[in-house]
């Protein structure tokens, strides 16, 4: 199987890596600049041909994998023409198959993790990764069941409406959760605290999960529908930033209505 | 030392068998019921003299240490009677030391982490603890400070003011970052994805924090300011759970507003 990859960012490099791991032949890197291109062929070390220029991308491959920002994926897709046959799939949780329009086979593998290049995964073994593909029938003798197969061990065939809430579900779990640690740094920002001194309780929140639920794991004082320390704490916010205390009071009083 | 523990719940199971663990005498356990602090007894694995009765609560200990509910302090603490030279002292964060009017010494003595009895965290070394107290002069030799020193490696004197911005942080970096979890769990709930598939992300985002600031490790929509996604997203929300959506949106503005 020969492989075009268009892309050289955080999933690209991470996707490469266990691809030829697997003995999968990349038979070309397509970025739109050569710099970020030659960049990961050097990460991969292998001398793979790289181009910025669609037009130059070979048309003869059996698979096209988009790893590329979710707005640039509509233009890039139109732009490439192969044989009917091959296989086109993007990587992206956010964007739908209406990018496909126009080719006949396609579908995308959602690696439902986050990635950054300055530590790329090398092993996808346990991440979860979700097929959706418009072929009708979708068994365990599918082109890209069999692929999503030979990366990871929890492959799930899911619809296109439950990648939506996949990705939206991911968001909480990382982009917002993320964003909490932010807060948490800007509240310390006017003491003498260093923000490290979080990292031991960020940690033990995130192992807590492997074993309890999380509404089992919820604690704090909106979880006890402590009003005093509620106040307290939303007045002591109230008198350094707006938006703080707006979410600390929103998701106070989700909470509380959780139960 | 003589201590007397007063509380059998979450941080009191870990907090005795750190004091035990450094050869600290604890001569009784206060509990509201005696099931319950026979059952801290027990998984002590020592005899140590339980009471329900506060009347009984000898007055002649070293140390009395309040691990109890916050709203429960103030009441306990006004009805122990002793020597005047001891200390008393709390372990919440979420309590000012006014809780201590009357007495001599005092001081509060915050372990910065996540407690629960099921699954007691034996060794606090690791755990940052944050020692507040009335003395005018906190040096290395003061009481706390060493007692503190003894448990973890990890001590910061902090001011009365310090400690409730750092329970803000806590309830940011553990309660809201755990209820973004119960949110993930609600978003999939109508689909057929279980929720463990999110465990390795939740796991992924929190490590990322040990070597990454917060604001190097965002992603996402929001942080794209991609408004197509966002609104997607939203719109999908909106159809299934109106605080969801808020909470979204509320969260994705302050994203973008992060820059």
């Amino acid at each position: 199987m020969k492989v075009v990859v268009l892309g050289a960012g955080n999933v690209a490099y991470s996707l490469c890596h266990v691809l030829l791991q697997h003995q999968i032949e990349i038979v070309q890197i397509y970025s739109r600049t050569l710099l970020s291109a030659h960049a990961l062929r050097d990460f991969l070390g292998q001398e793979i041909p790289c181009v910025n220029d669609l037009k130059k991308v070979v048309s003869d491959a059996d698979l096209y994998i988009y790893a590329l920002k979710d707005d640039c994926l509509q233009g890039v897709i139109s732009q490439i023409v192969t044989n009917e046959q091959a296989w086109h799939i993007h990587t992206s949780g956010g964007v739908g198959w209406e990018v496909f329009e126009g080719k006949k086979n396609y579908g995308i593998l959602y690696p439902f993790q986050t990635f950054s290049k300055a530590k790329p995964l090398t092993d996808w073994c346990e991440i979860p990764l979700f097929v959706v593909t418009n072929a009708e029938k979708v068994d365990d003798s599918h082109f890209l069941v069999r692929l999503a197969r030979s990366l990871s061990s929890q492959v799930l065939v899911v619809q296109p409406e439950e990648l939506d809430k996949l990705h939206i579900a991911g968001v909480f779990a990382n982009n917002f959760t993320n964003y909490m640690y932010c807060c948490a740094k800007q509240v310390l920002a006017s003491t003498s605290i260093p923000f490290p001194v979080l990292i031991p309780l960020i940690q033990q929140t995130a192992q807590k999960i492997q074993t309890l639920s999380p509404q089992e794991a919820q604690t704090g004082p909106a979880k006890r529908n402590d009003k005093t320390v509620i106040e307290k704490e939303l007045n002591i916010l109230q008198s350094t930033d707006k938006t703080l205390t707006d979410i600390y009071r929103l998701l106070s009083e989700g909470i509380v209505r959780n139960g």
